[in-house]
This record gives C-alpha cells, structure tokens and sequence, in this order.
C-alpha cells in the first residue's frame, strides 16, 4: 500500500425528508447569503426547489439562484455564476441537482475568489480556496456529493477536463433517496452506471497488496449487482434507493481508493463520446468499459479473473485465468445491458467515422501530448482500436 | 435504511514515517501549546516519542508531557491530565499511543473545557465541546483514531464505562503500519479481535434492507480473515500491517454503520471482564462474542447464516440453516483460537465465583436498571447464562 493523506470532512444528512434541513445546515455551516444553484424544469415541478427555499427562509437566509444547468455542464454558465456571486455578494453556494449541477457549483466556487480564469483549475493549476458549498442530491452518480472533484466541458473546443481540490468537497450533502424515485429509468441505470465505473476505475490499479480496498470495492459492486436491478424493476423501492445512494457516495469519496494507483482511462476515453454527442456520462462509461477493459485484460489476467469470481460469481477457470477474466467482463457488459444500458456507438449516437476526431480531442487536446497514462499506457492507436471495439 | 447524519471529519496521515509529521499537523490544525499524551514505556524506548517532540520543536510548538496510560484507562490519569492542561494552557493535545491512550486524552479534553466532573459524559450527558485532539497511532485496534467514543474505567466502583460526541473526534490521526509491528504478537491478536468486534456488533442489526453496509462490513471481515494469520505468522510484514490498520479505521469511523441498529451487547459484556481482571479488551472479546453469538443465533438465524457463507466460506444448508449459522460462530471461535487468544474464562484468568459479581455490575452498576438492549434484550438471568457458557 502507498502513503496517502485521506481528509473527507463532508457531513452526510441521509434520509427521508432531510431536504427540509437544508437552511439548518447552510447556518451551520456558515452560510449567510447563498446561491441555490440548480438545473433545469424537474426541481421546480416537483416542488423541490420550493421546499429547500422555504427551509432557508425560514432560518432567515437571504438568497438569489441560478438555473439552467444542463447534463455535461458548460463553462458559460459557470462565468455567469460567478459574476452573479461577486455581484450578489454570495459567501455560499446550495447545489440541487445531481452531479452536473455540483460540478457547475464547484467550479463557481473556485472562480469567484480566483482573479484569473476558473478554467486555468481544469488545465491543472492548483485549486487552494473556495466558497463554501452544500448539495441537495437528487441523483445517486457522480459521486460529486462527497468527492473534491468536479468536471466541466470548455465551450470553446468542447474540452471536457477535471479539476479537483480539498477546498471544493461539499461542507454537507443532504441524501433524500426518496427524491431519486421520479427519475426516468434510463438516468437511473445511466447513474447506477456511473457508479459501477468510479469502482472499477479504483479497482484497476498496479499496487500490490491492497486486500481492504479490493474487498471494500468489491462491496459495493455486489451491492450495485445486487439492487440495480431491483430499482429498475421497482423504481418507487425506497430501500434499494437508499442502498444505491450511499453506495454512491461511499464509492467515490475515495476511502475504498486510498494508497493505490487507480485508472480513470475510461472515464477520460468516455469523456470525448459524452463531449462531442452530448449522451448521458453513465451511457458513456456503459459503451467504453467493456472494451477499455477487454484491451487493458492481458496487462492483468489475475485481476480480471479476481473480480470476476468475488463480484460476478463466476467459477475460477485454474488452469484458464483469462476465461475466468473475460467471464468477469462479459458479465458485467449483460448486466449493463440488462438495466438498458447502451451496448455499443449505434445505440449511444456515436458514429465509426468520428473515430479520428475523438481520438485527436482525446490525445491532443487541451495540452496533451498523445499519451495517456493509467492501469495502462495508450496512445493513439490504442485509443484508435478502443473506440472501433465500441461500434 | 434509518436515517441518519455522517460527520467523520478526521484527517488521515497514512504510510512510512508519517510520524515525522506530526509537528506540521498539529500546526495545521491551531494547536500552540500541546499536552503530548501516552502510555509506557515502549514509546519512549522505541524512540518514537523523540521523534513526535522533534517534529513539534521544528515547528515551534511548545508541549508538555503526561505518561503512564494503561491499558482499560483510568479516571485518576484523567483527573491529572484535566488538572495539568488547565494549569499549562494546553490548547491542542497529541495521543500517542493506543485505543488508551487516545481514550484518555479525548476523556480529558472533554473536561478541560467542562466546570463539572468529567465522568458525568460517561454517565450520559451530551459533550458539546472539547479541546482539539490529533494522534499518532501506535496500535490498530480500537478504531478510537477515528472515532468520536472514548471508554474510561471509573476507579471507585471499576465501572467501564464509555462516552460519545463528535467532539471528539480527532482533528488528525497518524497512522503509519510500521509502528506496529514491534508489537507483541498477543497485542497484535486482541487488536484483530477488537477489530473483528466492532464490525460484528454494527453486523448484528434489527434494521432491514441494509445490504450496503452489511456489504461493507464483510469485506473489512474478509480483509481480517485473509491478512490476520499472515501478521501474526510474519509480525514484520508491512503491507499486512497497513491493510489491516486501514480496515481497523474504517471498522468503527461508522461509515459501514449508519442508517442500522447496532448490537454491542459482547462490548457491555466484556467490559466487565476487563475492568475486573485487567485483561487486554480484545482477549475478554474473543471469549466473549462466541457465547454472546451462540445465545443470540435464535434471533436472527439467517443473519448468522448470512456471515458464515459470505465470510466464513461456509455452505449454506438451505434445510437446516441454523447448521450454517452455528458452523461461523464455530469458524470464528476457531480463527481467534488459531491467532493466539484465549477461548475461556481460565485462558482469560476469570473466575466461575465472580460471575454474581460481574452480572451485578453489568446489569445494576452506574446507574443501569437490570435490562440490556442490543440485538436483543437481556436480563440477569441471560447475562449470567451468557457468562457460563464462557466458563
């Protein structure tokens, strides 16, 4: 195991009704004068908005908003944001959304008390301040609720680039799991996907001897096996709901990814498809893991095979490790595709003769040098061949 | 899934020589003038103390010092800690040490900052603040690094006793695996049962629909099985050592015991053993839990059965289950007997004669009213019943 520092201060409200808490928590927390950060129709016609509104006036909390954030957040709105906070004073920012809108929050934060660029934080300057911020979850994904990470796509280029930073993990997040029920199935098992991936991501690493990380990570994909399926059959179990949001956030605040080298190849491979076709992140990932990780097998079998037997049941093949290996991805590709998950480009909306383009954003863009490092290395023709095994 | 609110707010310094940090954190998180708490000899011996005071002295932090924590740590020390903090103007106090240690200091941080006795919080009343406590761990057991509790044994009357808030919780806790494995192998074994302890206790719930956590905690069960044998076969084997403290830590930070009841009926009827005889708390829990489980099994039998197939690797007899329920408590009693702890009240030094006495305490000492809740409720007559099965 690799020395490591792990520092998740995050406070976790978890459970029914706990939107109502939220103008508690902003007071607790500091919050004086805060901006209710949100996306599109959904938070509105559910009342949602209204119910997060009245908590923080009824702790005497000023506030102002802003809306429109969409699916792969936009570096526009964040400029707005954080023109909207310098002007309006805002000292806190109150995320209702999911995780495209935390990410937007995120990066308002960081902007307002930078002078520079905010976009400078996502080609990899040190991010060592920001305004305090609090989320209200709405869709158990990204992680972003509990992570100090946050994603956001340049309009200028459609570069979709990572930024991350202690000072951008969320002082709270309240997790109502009963607000996730009125999602469509799709965003659900688009989610469900997401967090499959923030997993697996952990779990390809080059670090030996990482048995309570490998096992904990294994937890929480038999967890995902295991009631996935049961809240896309029954989209109104609470209990499966509650299951899948802490495991969300359980896989991606990193205690399961501590002092061991991670991937994160496919979610960089991904990042191209949901950036140039707009698709949903998790329909992405479901489309580029099977083949990131089909490519990525012989690097090692042993792991493959290990992940394939504790999560995925699969017999260990001793004498054949990577029959077992290959079982372990070839069921996870039917599970994705059980829980209507996109199987390959023709599904996603991706088209074979964008294929140069992706991989020229992917390897080149943005200041990369047409090298990309994770569980393996890759240049353009690995990254060419991944994304023909996708059509 | 209960509701619930997370907090676990430590800060983790995990790896080699992550001791020599201990200055810069302590820096970090306000402290000027530290009471440096510990236990016996071994850490001054082992030069580790040198080590803590010369990184407090490069960064210019004054300290003072008090030793002499024992093992089930004592009101008197804490009395004296309280006393000596107030008359230094000690603002930050640094553990060194143990699950002692670390109790001890978070008893007296506690009352440094109360006008009455401190032993009113281990009688009930809520802590509301305390002075900021950081550690450098020297043991993985009590999970207390990462914890807000704290146990103290109450010299008249030798009641143990424990306190909890978040208070208490450590600003920052040092972990570096390489500092244990000095450790006698007999330590090293009651901190695996300690571990293992914390997690059955979260394990054995009334709540159901848990299947996260329960999730969790059998993989840090599994993590337990795997490297436990392997540290006490080969006490210099550093990354056995690093898995099993990472587990340690996350066995009682709560993150895989939230939204659950929990049991900690063998913790109450431990405590009793060790504040009579002074054993070491996890050899009183390796001979505690397998009587505990045995009388409890009825209750739930699938919840034993559940353990003993997924960690234990037990069949599952889908006729008779409570054979496969009574087959993990057996595999469990066998795994404690193969590292080296007792298996009854005479490899422990407990008396048959005391069991009156120890029911006594247990069920009418400080206060208690003759009736235990956990998994399930106990009366003096289950109690003593529980204890001869020990016998």
């Amino acid at each position: 195991m690799n020395n490591f520092e792990y520092y998740a201060p995050t406070c976790f409200v978890f459970g029914k009704e706990t939107e109502d808490l939220a103008g508690k928590y902003v007071k607790k927390f500091g919050g004086t004068k805060v901006l209710i950060h949100y996306g599109g129709g959904s938070v509105v016609r559910s009342g949602l908005l209204d119910r997060v509104k009245k908590s923080l006036g009824a702790e005497g909390i000023a506030y102002t908003e802003l809306g429109g954030v969409k699916p792969n957040p936009r570096s526009g709105l964040v400029y707005e944001g954080i023109d909207l906070c310098k002007k309006e004073n805002v000292d806190f920012i109150l995320a209702v959304g999911g995780g495209s809108v935390i990410d937007s929050s995120k990066a308002i934060a960081a902007g307002v008390l930078y002078d520079g660029d905010f976009w400078d934080f996502y080609k990899g300057k040190a991010i060592e301040k920001a305004l305090p911020i609090g989320t209200v979850l709405t869709i158990a994904a990204a992680g972003s609720e509990g992570s100090p990470d946050s994603v956001i796509t340049k309009e200028e280029g459609m570069f979709k680039r990572g930024a991350s930073g202690d000072a951008l993990r969320p002082r709270f997040s309240i997790l109502n799991p009963a607000l996730t029920q009125t999602l469509p199935a799709y965003q659900t098992a688009a989610g469900i996907t997401d967090i499959m991936a923030h997993l697996y991501e952990r779990y390809l690493t080059n670090t030996d001897e990482v048995e309570v990380t490998d096992r904990m990570i294994e937890a929480l994909l038999l967890t995902m096996v295991h009631e996935g399926p049961r809240v896309i059959a029954d989209p109104n179990n609470y209990d499966a709901r509650a299951n899948i949001m802490w495991a969300g956030t359980m896989a991606h605040n990193n205690s399961c990814g501590v002092g061991r080298s991670q991937d994160w190849l496919s979610h960089d491979i991904e990042h191209e498809l949901s950036a140039m076709y707009d698709c949903a992140h998790g329909a992405g990932l479901a489309v580029t893991m099977p083949a990131v990780f089909t490519y990525e097998m012989s690097h090692n079998v042993m792991r493959f095979a290990q992940v394939a037997t504790r999560v995925w049941g699969c017999q260990m093949d001793f004498a054949h490790p990577e029959v077992t290996a290959k079982a372990g991805i070839e069921a996870f590709r039917r599970f994705l595709i059980s829980i209507g998950m996109p199987k390959n480009f023709e599904e996603l909306g991706a088209k074979k003769e964008d294929i140069p383009a992706l991989v020229q954003s992917l390897c080149r863009g943005n200041g990369r040098n047409g090298t990309l490092y994770g569980f393996v290395t890759l240049n353009e023709d690995d990254c060419t061949k991944i994304y023909e095994m996708m059509v």
